[in-house]
């Protein structure tokens, strides 16, 4: 509970008339891009998670439950009911916890949003513009509720993903199905009353069933708002409503309304493109950069020196790995991959069979890691000392979105074929790819997820 | 949170290790009657609700997105899956808020676990002795769960019926399932991370929704855990778990506990005789006892004194009805429709066509109400002075739960003709009378649910 809770209806009402309003005209064109490369890099990682356990019995279920062939299950042949397809692809979406992350969010936006506004928009037969604006206006809503509530409401025990997604979902079906800001309001107060996730479940299977409830939640909630289903309005503000019984001590209102329909956070989504520990992700992508600098070279390469945030010494600093779940978890190999360009983002990169790359083992040895207590989480630096004498120094900070879209679509390209090409075969992915990269001017999303299936 | 949590798994290892092992023959016979009557009760308030709007734009909502037929949706011919029946039948029964409470849950138990285990039974050609089981196991872990957390969990904004409602159902749904209990446990976190509803959505169609979302949760959970899906362990004790991040300040271990296995809480369920405001229950039911003592005659009443609970005056004191709303608030009305033999439980009691029975209006005129604020909330007295100059009083407490219960039974068959022969006619009507009364010997349920057809 919190204080600032004025019992106002300002936020909701802001909210709920931002989403019900959003036109695909007024989405500045970065948002639009990163929404295509959202929904690029979650069939990405939906493929590459299918093979699971929780998305293989979450898929048994489904098919057990049975639906009306409305929407599609990402990789399958198979079409279910839009909100059964909505929980797999949720779930399925962030088995590999490969997706994409928002910071003002706390959370993982697009496994949220996206499975629901796909699954609605096949039912609805809505165009891809349709499916980026209600992609980005769901994505808003639960970035503004997430900037509102975030720090006590993770504090409290709960994952933004499955609880503030569920709203920003249902915001984001709102404005696919054209409801007005009041049955907007409605349908976010209906998902409210549904949202759900402890994180105490963060190392189980039901980490990634939050983002299928959020999905699922969301959906539910919109179509029955369309229906002219009730509940208490403004469930952001009012007394026992969602902000007041999920928050705990300071909540930010001004975070929440700050130059909304201005200020888009859909931009600053990061994504990605390595399925290791996150405690890798920086020391990997300097390595990549490190080794487009003139003068590098591999087979002279002496020493590398690897500073890191303090936290990863004990977690990931295994220097010689001897399985691919090792492989994840090492520093000094990961570095070694990105020097020979290796790091694609592939899984088979941590399979036992595979993680052992040419050239890795030795360029590795060469490897000593720095812990920097003062160095910020998201933040590493490399020096490579060569046998010709070069000192060659790279940083790389993986909290700051790119803001280089082009060098992140070609990114997320790259990792999108590492990840479906094994699955689907060269044709189906560039089909894929290119059906993506036109989502704008697509009719409809069923022969691009159609693309997907695994034969 | 709460500061009693000790992170020693105990309660929820003692609960999963109840639900898995519970028998019918370990249940005592009057929780067993009870659980018939529970059934019969939710049987008979689903198909009054089913005519409700929130009812209707469910059914559509559930007829759009289809599902294999499987369980049934109660008055409806047709089946679906067994997710979507127990999604429509929890809301549906809750529809009217005129189905059971039970005091230690602080919440409605049977709209939340009855449907789950129905649609699973059918699914799966489960027996009348193996729902009966089923269901007081599910009943008797929302009861345990409600009495160590429900006061401070419903004063944080909590409605017991969606949250812990959804563990209840999960665990009843894991005892129907054969599920051990390693898996019983994990069904209940599973249940847990999706446990949700706001009470702040009292009085929209969303407090309903709790009730079919508790059912649907609890259903996926166990069915998932079944499939081997994973949850933490223990999610009423452990950090961040159910326990810690949902209750506020104390919580009551030693309830959860007492005598488990021994003591059940079942037949402690509280029913509901009178579709009209809970603050007229008790005078009405007073009425109905005093009508029958010796020498009392409606013919020679002079003067009828009721006594109420302090809150019940501006609350349900309207002296004069007007409209079929307005009976459900007028103590007056209640008492006189009591003393003519009238107060059926049915619906049209409360109709504007229809609320004005006759010879009432003559009686209630003699009425006289006053308010006490020593009574507790569930209690009432009557004094009826006759024009022989009898004087006869009645008292009543609605808040204890009927020992006698083929007076129950009684009562609520008479409810259940009430409410269902307007709609399924009284050949189905009886036919579903007789079904209920010998659940324990039936092979299956849909043959019994198929009764509840509208023609």
């Amino acid at each position: 509970m919190s204080e600032q809770l004025t019992n106002e209806p300002k936020v909701t009402e802001a909210l709920a008339e931002f989403a019900s309003t959003l036109t695909f005209d007024q989405i500045p064109v970065e948002a639009r891009t990163v929404a295509r490369h959202c929904l690029m890099d979650m069939v990405g990682v939906t493929l590459a998670g299918k093979s699971e356990p929780l998305a293989q019995m979450l898929l048994a279920q489904v098919e057990d439950e049975g639906g009306s062939p409305h929407a599609s299950l990402i990789g399958e042949t198979e079409k279910t009911s839009a909100s059964q397809a909505a929980l797999y692809n949720g779930a399925t979406a962030h088995a590999l916890d490969y997706d994409d992350v928002l910071g003002i969010f706390t959370g993982h936006p697009t496994v949220a949003v996206m499975p629901a506004v796909l699954a609605l928009a096949e039912r609805h037969g809505k165009d891809g513009k349709a499916v980026i604006t209600a992609f980005v206006a769901g994505v808003e809503v639960l970035a503004r509720i997430g900037g509102m509530m975030s720090k006590g409401h993770y504090a409290r025990g709960w994952h933004s993903t499955g609880t503030i997604g569920s709203i920003g979902a249902a915001a984001g079906c709102a404005n696919l199905l054209g409801l007005d800001a009041e049955a907007t309001n409605r349908a976010m107060g209906i998902a409210a009353t549904q949202a759900a996730g402890l994180k105490s479940n963060f190392g189980t299977m039901s980490k990634p069933l939050h983002a299928g409830k959020a999905a699922y939640n969301g959906l539910l909630a919109a179509s029955l708002a369309a229906r002219g289903f009730t509940a208490r309005e403004n469930t952001l503000d009012i007394a026992q409503g969602f902000g007041d019984s999920m928050a705990e001590g300071e909540v930010n209102i001004d975070r929440a309304l700050e130059r909304i329909g201005e200020l888009f956070h859909t931009q600053d989504t990061l994504f990605k493109y390595h399925p290791a520990c996150y405690g890798v992700h920086a020391p990997t992508e300097a390595a990549l950069a490190l080794r487009l600098q003139d003068g590098f070279d591999p087979a002279l390469v002496e020493k590398i020196e690897i500073s890191v945030p303090q936290n990863a010494i004990g977690m990931c600093d295994i220097a010689e790995p001897k399985t691919g779940l090792e492989a994840k978890f090492s520093l000094a190999h990961n570095v070694a991959l990105g020097l020979l360009d290796k790091a694609d983002g592939s899984l088979a990169l941590y399979q036992d069979e595979t993680f052992e790359v040419d050239g890795v083992a030795d360029l590795r040895k060469k490897a000593v890691v720095h812990g920097k207590p003062e160095f910020a989480s998201f933040y590493s630096e490399l020096v490579v000392t060569q046998k010709d004498g070069k000192v060659i120094k790279q940083e790389f900070d993986i909290g700051k979105p790119m803001r280089d879209l082009s060098e992140q679509e070609a990114k997320l390209e790259k990792k999108f074929r590492a990840l479906a090409t094994p699955l689907i075969g060269a044709t189906q992915t560039e089909s894929m790819v290119a059906a993506i990269s036109g989502l704008e001017n697509q009719a409809g999303v069923s022969a691009l997820l159609a693309e997907s299936r695994v034969a």
